[in-house]
C-alpha cells in the first residue's frame, strides 16, 4: 500500500500525466485530423501545455512533496515511482525556462524549414535552423550532465544509461559483418523476384487483413484505433488509448502489412502497461530501445517467419484473390531481401542498422564539434559510400530525408539499432523457455509469445531500464549475436549466404 | 492600438483561451474517435483541464492585470474586451472551487445516470442525480446572483441579459398562435405525404450531397471537417478549426441534409469570428440565442424554401438516381409539416417552440421550488397534454429525452426559440436590404446572404449581446412576428392555414 506522503505526490504527479495526455491528442490530431488552416492556432496550443508542463514539473511543491516522499519508507514499487519521477523533475529543473522556451520555438520553426528544404531539395534552408537547434540542444546536453559528453545527454533522453562507449562496438560488429555481406550478396548475382509481393491491393482489403493480424497478436481496437497518416506511428492518449496509424501502397501489401504489425507491436507494450499505475511516473516503457525491440520482433521475427504466413495465407488469398495461388514459400525471399537503398525507412532487416551506424557516426561528430552543420551534406555521402557502397545523388535522399533532427531528436536513432538487437534477444530467450513458436503460428496462435513478452517487459513499466531488464531477463548484455544468427537463417536461405563470423 | 496593459492581461488570457480549445478537443474525440475503453482517462483528464482553467480564471495575478488595463484609456474593441473577460473572471471568481468540483463531479456522474436511466426507461435511477444537480445549480445561482432571481441566473449563463420576465410574453405568444393551429391542422384532415422524402439513401451519397451544400453556403473544410457522431453538433477547436458532425437515416434523407446545414450554420458563425481576435475574450459568439439563429435561418429559411431547391435538386438527381424525377414542388410540403410530437429533435418547425415552451415552464416551476424532481414525470406530461395535445407514455419520450439536464444545463433551452424567432427577424432585415433572395438562391448563390451576415452578426463576436445587437440590426427588440410570417406562408401552402393574428 502507498503511504500517505507517496499518495499526496502521486495526486499532483496526475496533473503532469494529464497535461501528458492532452498533449499526446492535440499532436495524433495534428497527423490525423486537423483542418489545414488549423495549424497556427494548434501550434500555440501545444506551445501553452508545454509551457504549463514545464510549470508543473519544475514547481517547488512539486519538489517538496517529492522529497517528503521519499523521507518515508515506501515499498518496491513506490521507491520505483520516485526514482521515476526524480529523474523527470531533475531533467526539467535543470533546464531553464528560457532554454526550454527556446528549444521549442526552433523546433517548431525548423519542422516548417525542413519539410520546405526537403521538398525543394536545398539543404541550404535548412542549415541555419539545424545550426541553432545543435547549438541549443548542446546547451541543453551541458545542462543535464554538465562534467559529461554533450552526445551522451542527449542519447540518455531515450534510453536512459547507454551512452556512446557502450554503442561503439555494437557498430563495429554490425559494420564488420554487414559491409562484407552486402558485398557477398552483390557477388551472387542473385536478384529476388518481388513480384509475389506485387500487384494491385486495394486500401480497404489491406487495412481488414491487417486488421486482422493486428487483433490475433492481441492489440485492443477497444482500446485503440487505426488512423491513415503519412507516416505511420503509435501513441498512447492515456489508460486503455493506444492509437496507431498506418499508410499503404496499392501496389506493394507489404509497407501496410509490416507498418501495422510494428505499430501494433509498440501498442501492444503500451497497451500491456500495468493499468493501475496511471497517470504515475512509472506508466511507461522503460527505453525507446526497448519499445522498438517490441515493434521489430512483431513485425519481423513473427511477420516475416514462413510459418506465421501458413496461418496468414489462407485469410491472404480472401482478401487478394488476384494472389489466390500465392505459397508462403513462394513469398519468403519477397520478405528477406537484402540490397543497398538510400532511404531508411525503406532498408530492409539486415542493411537497416547501417543506416542507424551512419547516423550514429554523424551525430557523435556533430556533437564533438568535429564537423559544421554546412559540412553534413558531404559528410552523409560519404559515410552511406562507405557503409552501403552507394552515394546519395540529391539531399532529400541523403541527409533531409529524416524528420528527427528537425524535431531536435539527435541521438535517437541509435534506439532503432538497439531495438532490432534486443528483439532478436528477447526472441531466442522466449524460445528457450517456451519452446519453438512456429507450430503455435501456423495456428494463429500468438498468445504464449505476447503473454511471455508482457510478463517480462509490458508489465514491468519502466520499473528498470532497459539494459537491467534485458540482463535480467536473458541472462546476457545487449548484444548483436542474436540478431545476426537471425538475419544468417533468412539470408542463407534466399541468398546462400551465412552471416558473418558472429552467426557462426 | 492595443495597450501595453491590455497586451499583458491579453497575453494571460491567451493561455485560458488555450484550455478552452484543448478542452474542446478532448470532448470532440470523445463523441468521434475515443476508444471505448479510454472514456475513465478522458474524464480525469477533462476533469484536471477544468481544475487547471479555474485557478487560472480565478488568479490574482489575472485580476491584477485586468484591473491594471481597465485604468488606462483603451479603444472600443479594448473596453469590450476587458467588459466580456471581466464578466467571465468575476462568474468564475464567485463559484468557490469547491462548487466548482462538486458540480463538475455531479455533471459526469450525471451523464452516465442517465443514459442508464433511459436505457431502462425508468426515471427513478436519475431521480436522485438530478436532484444533486438542481440543488448544485441552484446554489450556483445564489453565488451568481445573490439578490436575483435562480432561473435569471441560469439562463444568463447562455444568453447574457435576457430574463424569464423577457421570455414569458413570447412563450405566451407562441402558445397562443401555435396551440390552436396545432387543432386547425388535425380539423383539416390533410396528412402530407411524405414518401418524396422517403427511400433508400446510401450514406457517403448522403453526405457528399450535403458537403456539396454546406460548401456552398461558405462552410470552408480548409478550416472544418465533417465527422459522423450519435447526435449532431458543431465546435470550435480554435482559430480555423471549426468542426461539425452528423448522423443519417437510410430511408429519408431529412435528418443528413438538415442536420448539416443547421450545424454548417453555426459553423459560419464560428468561422466568421475576426481571426485577430483569436484566443482573446471576444472571440466568440455572443449568445446561443444568436448562435441558433444562424443556424436556424440556413437549415429553416434558406434550406427549405423552393428557390433552394430549384438549384439544388438537379444535384440530388445525380445523387440519389431513384429520385430522379422528384420536383421541388413535390418536395416541399415534406419540409412543412405541422404534427404533434414527442421527440424536441425530430419536431417541426412550427410545433419545435412548444417543446421548448414546456421546458421553459418545468425549469422555472424547478428553480422557483414549486416542483419537486420526483414530480417532474407527471408535470412533463401534463404540460407537453396541455400544448401539444398528446401524452407521452414513457419516461424515454417525455420527461428523460434531452441530455441538457444530464449536463446541467438549466436554462438553456429557451435559446433554441430565441434563435427561431432571430433567424425570421435577421432573415426579414436581411430582405429588406438586400432584395428577395430567392432569385440568388435558384443560382446557388448564397454569398450575399453569407455576406451580409458576416458583416452584421459573425464579425462582431461577442462584442455586443444578443438584445442589443437584433435591436441594431433589425431596428426593434426579440420578437415572434417575423417567424409567425414566416410559419404562416408555407403553412398556407401546405394546409391552406393562415397562421394567427400576429402573422395578418
Amino acid at each position: 500500500m502507498a503511504s500517505p506522503s507517496l499518495n499526496a505526490f502521486l495526486a499532483q504527479w496526475a496533473t503532469i500525466a494529464d497535461l501528458g495526455s492532452v498533449t499526446a491528442l492535440l499532436q495524433w490530431d495534428q497527423e490525423t485530423g486537423l483542418p489545414e488552416k488549423g495549424n497556427g492556432a494548434r501550434g500555440k496550443a501545444l506551445s501553452t501545455l508545454a509551457a504549463l508542463r514545464h510549470e508543473q514539473m519544475t514547481s517547488d511543491a512539486l519538489f517538496d512533496s517529492l522529497q517528503a516522499a521519499e523521507a518515508e519508507d515506501q515499498d518496491e514499487i513506490g521507491k520505483g515511482q520516485l526514482r521515476q519521477a526524480r529523474r523527470d523533475i531533475e531533467q526539467a529543473r535543470l533546464i531553464p525556462k528560457r532554454l526550454a522556451t527556446a528549444l521549442a520555438e526552433c523546433d517548431s520553426r525548423n519542422l516548417h524549414l525542413w519539410q520546405k528544404a526537403r521538398g525543394e531539395n536545398n539543404f541550404a534552408l535548412f542549415a541555419e535552423g539545424l545550426e541553432e537547434s545543435v547549438a541549443l540542444n548542446r546547451e541543453r546536453a551541458a545542462c543535464l550532465s554538465p562534467d559529461g559528453d554533450a552526445y551522451d545527454a542527449m542519447l540518455n533522453l531515450y534510453e536512459p544509461g547507454v551512452t556512446a562507449a557502450d554503442l561503439v562496438p555494437v557498430f563495429e560488429e554490425l559494420e564488420g559483418v554487414l559491409i562484407p555481406l552486402l558485398r557477398e550478396v552483390a557477388d551472387s548475382n542473385i536478384v529476388v523476384d518481388e513480384s509475389p509481393a506485387q500487384g494491385h491491393f486495394a486500401a480497404d482489403a489491406q487495412r481488414d487483413f491487417a486488421v486482422m493480424v493486428a487483433k490475433q497478436m492481441g492489440y485492443s481496437f477497444e482500446a485503440g484505433r487505426l488512423d491513415a497518416t503519412t507516416h505511420p506511428f503509435c501513441t498512447t492518449i492515456g489508460a486503455n488509448d493506444v492509437r496507431i496509424t498506418w499508410r499503404h501502397q496499392e501496389d506493394d501489401f507489404r509497407p501496410a502489412l509490416y507498418g501495422i504489425m510494428h505499430e501494433a507491436g509498440h501498442g501492444l507494450y503500451e497497451q500491456g502497461l500495468p493499468q493501475e499505475w496511471a497517470r504515475t511516473p512509472l506508466f511507461q516503457a522503460t527505453g525507446l530501445g526497448m519499445h522498438e525491440s517490441q515493434s521489430r520482433l512483431w513485425e519481423n521475427l513473427v511477420g516475416r517467419s514462413e510459418a506465421f504466413w501458413d496461418w496468414a495465407m489462407p485469410q491472404f488469398h480472401q482478401a487478394f484473390p488476384e494472389k489466390n495461388e500465392l505459397t508462403p514459400r513462394e513469398l519468403y525471399p519477397c520478405l528477406h531481401t537484402c540490397r543497398p537503398s538510400f532511404i531508411r525507412v525503406e532498408a530492409d532487416e539486415a542493411t537497416y542498422n547501417l543506416h542507424i551506424a551512419a547516423r550514429f557516426h554523424i551525430e557523435r561528430a556533430l556533437f564533438a564539434g568535429k564537423v559544421d552543420v554546412a559540412e553534413l551534406p558531404e559528410l552523409w555521402d560519404d559515410t552511406y559510400e562507405r557503409l552501403l557502397g552507394i552515394r546519395p545523388t540529391n539531399a532529400a535522399e541523403g541527409v533531409l530525408q529524416d524528420i528527427h533532427w528537425a524535431m531536435g531528436a539527435f541521438g535517437y536513432f541509435p534506439t532503432y539499432t538497439l531495438g532490432n538487437l534486443i528483439a532478436s534477444q528477447l526472441y531466442e530467450q522466449a524460445e528457450k523457455e517456451l519452446g519453438n513458436q512456429h507450430e503455435a503460428f501456423r495456428q494463429g496462435e500468438f498468445s504464449p509469445l505476447r503473454d511471455w513478452l508482457r510478463a517480462k517487459v509490458h508489465s514491468q513499466g519502466c520499473l528498470k531500464d532497459t539494459r537491467s531488464l534485458v540482463q535480467e531477463i536473458c541472462g546476457e548484455s545487449i548484444q548483436a549475436a542474436p540478431l545476426l544468427r537471425s538475419l544468417s537463417k533468412s539470408l542463407e536461405r534466399v541468398y546462400g549466404i551465412r552471416v558473418g563470423a558472429s552467426s557462426a
